[in-house]
């Protein structure tokens, strides 16, 4: 059998003492299937003396992420320490410059850095392997890089962020508010103290930038991704989308049509019936759309340490056994330029909720404003009828232009019996 | 660049021609993600003058596959002729023989002589790829071979028949018997003249026996799969699941458990509201299920040209970038020795349909029939109410052992009133 591959592992959080743990206990099996071993030599975190779920026993032990990167024997780094800059960002610079491969579940730093760090691994014929970096218990980076490589990939679409998911879910199991579930959900474990990451969109926008570009063969381009979290969504909007036959999720979408690649993440109405729809709580799940193999979906745990170990351990198996692949399907320097479309460009199907006070006259101020925008109604709910309360307006537009909905909604936000701005939530069907 | 991948495609049939076009047409993406291009240089089939749906001027012509493996000018061979013995086998042997590389879509070759075609491939170092062989849509093949490989797989189903999966989307649907929709299918195209590889599982079983060699690291046991069809799946159990909650679909499953390995394909009953249950038309889709990542499930289409090309071309592009795998995860002379538990070990819950006339004891012979197997009965419903016309009698049954079960419907079967052998369709929750 060939000597052993060496790894240092940079970072022994629940993920990191998962892939420790996991490499030790599928030894014999991962020797077998790569015909040779994988063994920890190295391993860095920030305090050496906390209790950790995995044993480091004759691991040579760094304070220092970026020493251990470039001193310790070792083949090939293992960064998941997290975070697009600093420590993490210097590690894998460092492990790459000392001609070792690299293997991260950071998904701020390849959506952030993707294209500088794949050029420098790429210069030295080094593998930047990211499965765990994207819906971990979903080989989803493999997928778009190898299984689906004969394909001119037109979209890409997901459930990217289980944390948002599960609020979600849990909002319309429970029929609970948005800020209500977010602390059970804190207290659980399944959003951080501070989600802003998490429930803003970003953390999915991360995702969604690294899945673009692998599967446009593009630069990575986070900055051009549309973001909206769902910190706005009213558990009065999950009941109308149950009563229209749609669900609440948060998706991130990535088109690459005849004017441009959009990218986009925010809240949407899925059809009751669609396979994205069923995926609930703390899963993710991918839809991919290529010309020849056509639709695909993936589906499993987005996040922990079980999914997340294993997307790592493939990842290091395949430069055991020798598999490398451009880090973004193509080589960097053959990547196209990344552009991307604003979300005006956006054509499609609306919800809208409404507050008003319910006086003569309203719903023709509404229509009037959809009217002059060239906007259709597909249909109108209205819930309650007191004079002294404001009451719910929702309807639903059909296809139209963003910009056109957005003239629209502006004018009906003026309206004086409106008492909020409306709520909109895009409608992909 | 380096030299051309040189590749000789065997069989032009729908797939054949949709090979040949697919890597026309992506001809340059192909090229930029291997490192070098690929390009078909020899063709076979039997009839030369017919019209195809692909450009094969400049490629070398074979009335004989077996002898362009042998002699064209390749580095490669595609083999897309379908059958597991003759002409295809041969021509996958005398490729292997003579130092060429195989990419089959070939189930039912990989299914009966899988673990004698990889020994030839490890032993000369050249591989055996066969993603089109499951699932076209799907690459499960890789996943489970690359993706996961660091799990213990602990199971693995699927809906791996799309034209027994239209057949029963289009019953229920519609409400039609099962010879009628099967007519239908015919006529369409989404089944065979002769359908039986389809309905009677055989199929399914190929596929389901070469997702357990690899889930597993055993040898193929197609012969050890407990194989059931479709044909005895009347209109009325489908509203019957219905009305229960469930969906019928034919499920091929294998689980590694404490007393061994299972294999089975035969139609179940599985909650309406789990993934798999609203896989419809002519979709496949596999669960797996693995020691670190937990559930995972990949969907997409399972035939026709598209995914089926796409499959093979991901195959092959593999082989062009050098990346290698064994062909069954494990070297071959590592796989377990294939032994598959019979049918009568399993433990699950049962729907039941009886067609009996309504005297009076009937219901209490079944029940005595249950009570003395030690079955306990979940629920009943009893349709219809005419001393002179038989009705249906159905049952569900909590968990229990097979052999407990096929004992209490033999002795039903023999009750005076029961007018035809029980119907017996086990649940998968």
């Amino acid at each position: 059998m060939a000597e052993a591959l060496k790894i240092a592992v940079a970072g022994l959080g629940t993920v990191g003492a998962g892939v420790v743990s996991l490499l030790a206990r599928q030894g014999d099996l991962i020797a077998m299937r790569c015909g040779r071993p994988v063994t920890v030599t190295a391993v860095s975190a920030r305090d050496r003396t906390r209790n950790r779920d995995c044993d480091i026993s004759g691991m040579a032990w760094y304070d220092n992420a970026v020493d251990m990167a470039r001193e310790a024997d070792c083949d090939l780094v293992v960064e998941l320490i997290g975070g697009s800059e600093g420590i993490a960002k210097e590690a894998c610079e460092a492990a790459l410059d000392a001609g070792r491969h690299v293997v991260t579940a950071n998904k701020a730093l390849i959506a952030v850095h993707g294209a500088e760090l794949a050029r420098r691994a790429e210069a030295k014929g080094l593998a930047l392997n990211y499965e765990a970096a994207v819906a971990g218990g979903i080989p989803i980076i493999k997928a778009l890089r190898e299984g689906l490589a004969g394909n001119r990939i037109l979209s890409v679409q997901g459930i990217l962020n289980g944390t948002c998911n599960y609020i979600l879910s849990t909002m319309r199991d429970t029929g609970r508010a948005y800020a209500d579930v977010l602390a059970e959900a804190q207290h659980l474990g399944y959003a951080e103290a501070d989600p802003t990451f998490d429930v803003d969109g970003i953390d999915a926008a991360h995702k969604l930038a690294i899945l673009a570009a692998l599967a446009f063969g593009r630069d990575v381009d986070f900055d051009g991704v549309h973001i909206e979290g769902i910190g706005r969504i009213a558990a009065a909007d999950i009941q109308y989308a149950e009563e229209l036959g749609y669900r609440v999720k948060l998706l991130g979408m990535a088109s690459d049509g005849e004017d441009g690649v959009m990218q986009r993440v925010h809240p949407v109405l899925v059809p009751a019936d669609a396979p994205i729809a069923g995926v609930e709580g703390v899963f993710n799940a991918v839809v991919t759309e290529g010309d020849a193999v056509g639709t695909s979906v993936l589906e499993g745990r987005g996040a922990g340490a079980g999914p997340t170990a294993s997307a790592v351990v493939g990842d290091v198996m395949d430069i055991a056994a020798g598999r490398m692949a451009p880090v973004f399907g193509v080589p960097v320097d053959r990547l196209k330029p990344a552009s991307s479309l604003p979300i005006g460009h956006r054509h499609g199907a609306y919800y809208v909720r409404l507050r008003v006070f319910d006086r003569p006259g309203v719903i023709a101020g509404v229509t009037a404003a959809l009217r002059d925008e060239n906007v259709s109604m597909e249909s109108i709910i209205q819930r309650g009828r007191d004079p002294n309360e404001p009451v719910d307006v929702v309807l639903t537009l059909h296809e139209t232009d963003e910009a056109r909905m957005t003239r629209a909604l502006d004018r009906i936000g003026q309206l004086d019996a409106v008492i909020e701005p409306p709520h909109m939530i895009r409608i992909e069907r």
